[in-house]
């Protein structure tokens, strides 16, 4: 399943189509302008069906940060870049899957976690708290290969469960200023971020600077 | 005026105070969140007075990131880094002083304009236009000192605005990921990113990497 597909195939359970349904339009209007009713309109079920599945928005809302977390995991963990001999290769093949999933208006490539963590961090402990695991996750699977790069580049100061949480600071961000730069210059304001964060990474890492002479 | 801290005086007349409360409210609950009658009362102000100053909640999104804009641009303008001879530790001052602006729970740091627009973007291009000025505005204070930094590294491939643009991408992503981890460690969370960014500035800039011999 592509992640920031904006044309995901509707899934049949009620559940997953509200879910479905959270991922449309919580990228397109955030959390709080996101009422029960617009969830059932878009998913085409009842709010009985709702609240059968869902104790309440809040509910939904971590449910979908989990949900979320584990169909954009599942992607990345099959990607091609994992194949790649060289670990500093594979963080780039990371960086370049990202690039390559940026295209058209913000709300089909933008997150799902780091928009609701945005406004619902502080109304919300639980749905917070499954944001962050959202986007912690994505940056721990990056961790082993940024530990082996990192040991080989003789850089000095850095961790590399730092610099995992980096790169997806540098994506969230490249998505807000995305947003703000409307849906015509979208795509391209989000990718010039990736590719500061690609130049860092290769500067910091490909180890020229140490082992220039 | 000091644009990140928590207790900013209250001003005395309507339109102000109804802005003030829009800063504090929408840090803490996002825009969507924050209903007027919340904003009146933040305010200490009838809603008469509300609609006197604003012909809608959206017309105070527009009039709140102008606000923004305007009292964080006067701080940094008036900041002490712009004395520094170099143009590379003019950059670095003005990093050092978003590092040092850094501390408490998110909503004593974060940012309006990149709060609003995560969420606005799409329902009101009024607010997504004064927001992407907003955060543009911030960039562009940069660039001058950023094209100087440039053009003695003899680093190619980056352009001065795309640079700027990319210290405020990097500011709005730690502010999610400090969302994101808590309030007890939001700060930390929050401070890692921007001295990611340093570094990135230095390697780029120094000219370590360029003139290593």
């Amino acid at each position: 399943m592509i992640p920031n597909h904006p044309f995901r195939p509707a899934p049949l359970i009620a559940r997953d189509r509200l879910l479905e349904a959270g991922v449309k339009l919580v990228r397109q209007h955030g959390f709080a302008a996101t009422s029960v009713d617009q969830l059932c309109g878009e998913a085409g079920v009842t709010k009985g069906a709702f609240f059968h599945h869902f104790a309440s928005k809040e509910a939904l809302g971590v449910a979908l940060a989990d949900y979320w977390s584990s169909s954009t995991g599942q992607f990345f963990a099959a990607a091609p870049f994992h194949q790649h001999a060289d670990p500093l290769d594979r963080v780039l093949g990371y960086i370049d899957l990202r690039i390559a999933l940026i295209s058209g208006p913000a709300e089909t490539f933008s997150c799902v976690a780091g928009t609701m963590v945005q406004e619902a961090f502080r109304s919300s402990d639980p749905i917070r708290s499954a944001c962050n695991s959202s986007i912690l996750g994505n940056a721990a699977a990056l961790e082993d290969d940024l530990a082996a790069a990192l040991a080989r580049s003789g850089a000095s100061g850095v961790t590399a469960a730092s610099l995992s949480r980096h790169i997806q600071a540098v994506i969230q961000g490249a998505f807000v200023l995305a947003k703000a730069a409307g849906p015509a210059d979208s795509a391209a304001a989000a990718r010039e971020h990736l590719l500061h964060l690609r130049r860092y990474l290769e500067l910091l890492l490909a180890g020229e600077m140490i082992h220039a002479d």
